[in-house]
């Protein structure tokens, strides 16, 4: 019997759904500190970016790519920043977190950097959907 | 006349070169703390990971994957972390960092965790050595 994909219960604790991508889950971080996306490969088992599967990594490549640019098309926003750290949660999860220089954590990394802000309802729609539409 | 690539100064200062790659020059931070290596695409002008060309996509994730293995195989190490950054030095950067949950900054990144801790001679060349013949 094949293991199937199940989000971990942190990250979907810690996140709102924007999409599901070919490859990945597409989540907003409830962080209104900044505007902070988490890809996670829907594949079980996961823990490293490396033991992603050769037919895999072009195309969660092009998610990333796009999330980025989405990211980078908000007001504001100048640099992308991209983790996979996984020391809390061991399923592979890559940040990728749109930033700039008057933000709550900037140079430093957002991880790390505080307890989370949670978005108000109307603010969180918005952002999902200027990322989900943004996406294509 | 095309620009032609140069490793940032402040990666060059704060970093031991190990191999230069197809893709990328392999870098160890120097910094006794964590087997922390960086990845430095060898293309001028990129300042994102998502900038990377096409065709230096799968080469760099092959590169990327031979260094968490080789980083895996030392003694303790049982994590990786991905990250890039680029807050401060804007020529994009790749960090793949070997980690143990008891090291300096675990379960937080090794991005602003505190001063590095420059290796002594016999222990920086031991571990270019094991990562240069590593990586093959």
């Amino acid at each position: 019997m094949s293991e199937s994909f199940l989000l971990h219960p942190v990250l979907s604790a810690d996140t709102l759904p924007i999409a599901t991508l070919p490859v990945s889950e597409l989540l907003l971080m409830n962080d209104a500190r900044f505007p902070w996306c988490i890809l996670v490969p829907q594949l079980p088992g996961l823990t490293e970016w490396h033991h992603l599967p050769a037919e895999a990594r072009l195309p969660f490549f092009d998610e990333m790519d796009r999330v980025s640019r989405c990211l980078l098309a908000l007001p504001g926003i100048t640099k992308i920043n991209v983790g996979a750290l996984g020391n809390r949660v061991p399923q592979l999860h890559v940040h990728v977190v749109g930033r700039h220089p008057a933000d709550a954590a900037w140079p430093g990394p957002v991880w790390g950097s505080g307890a989370a802000v949670p978005y108000e309802a109307a603010k969180a729609r918005e952002l999902l959907d200027a990322i989900g539409s943004g996406i294509g």
